[in-house]
């Protein structure tokens, strides 16, 4: 069973963390066809943590963990931190995949995205 | 004439912040219609900050300025710390008239950004 995991960075503001959650289903509602398990996952402040999702994601069956960083930029968080959680999480499964996909900011859509944005005010 | 501020975190890697500055220049490529001047500024961390490249903007003559958060979440830094350094700036500039956008992951575009980097995995 394949997981996909929604990571952000996580909020003291409760709201800006379920808005997360909620895209974790939103995308559950649209990728059906490649993941049977979706989950949202926080690297500081907000819980669930990034070790204790994917446990969640293998005890509901996972043998393959696609992460989805939920960042804009090549920050630390991304080069280093999100890399150093998933190493261990790896070592600690060695018999699970977990790949991690480039951040959303890497995205060619962005540009369209912002672009979009930018238009949408005047 | 119209600015147009990308306002992001800020990170102590300087590649991520240069990523800012470069969708910055992207967008002076695409939406010169409807702006004049293209900024990136930064929240935290990272130069210019917000006060000074709004006033790199009105330099260059803008007389409205419409920023942009470049951030995902409604977290603390969209709901709180970027309306009060606008709302700093406003008041020291009271002739230049200064819009903020809807923060970037408010977009309806997003979840398709999302499902394409979720599909191009697997």
């Amino acid at each position: 069973m394949k997981a996909l995991l929604l990571i952000a960075h996580g909020s003291r503001r409760k709201k800006s963390n379920d808005e997360v959650v909620v895209l974790a289903e939103k995308l559950k509602a649209t990728c059906g066809d490649q993941y049977q398990i979706f989950e949202a996952g926080f690297l500081e402040i907000a819980s669930p943590a990034i070790a204790t999702v994917i446990e969640t994601c293998i005890k509901q069956g996972a043998t393959t963990i696609t992460v989805l960083p939920y960042f804009l930029n090549s920050g630390l968080h991304v080069t280093t931190d999100i890399p150093e959680h998933i190493e261990e999480a790896q070592q600690q499964f060695p018999e699970i995949e977990i790949k991690v996909t480039a951040h959303i900011g890497a995205s060619e859509l962005m540009l369209s995205l912002l672009i979009d944005a930018a238009n949408s005010v005047n």
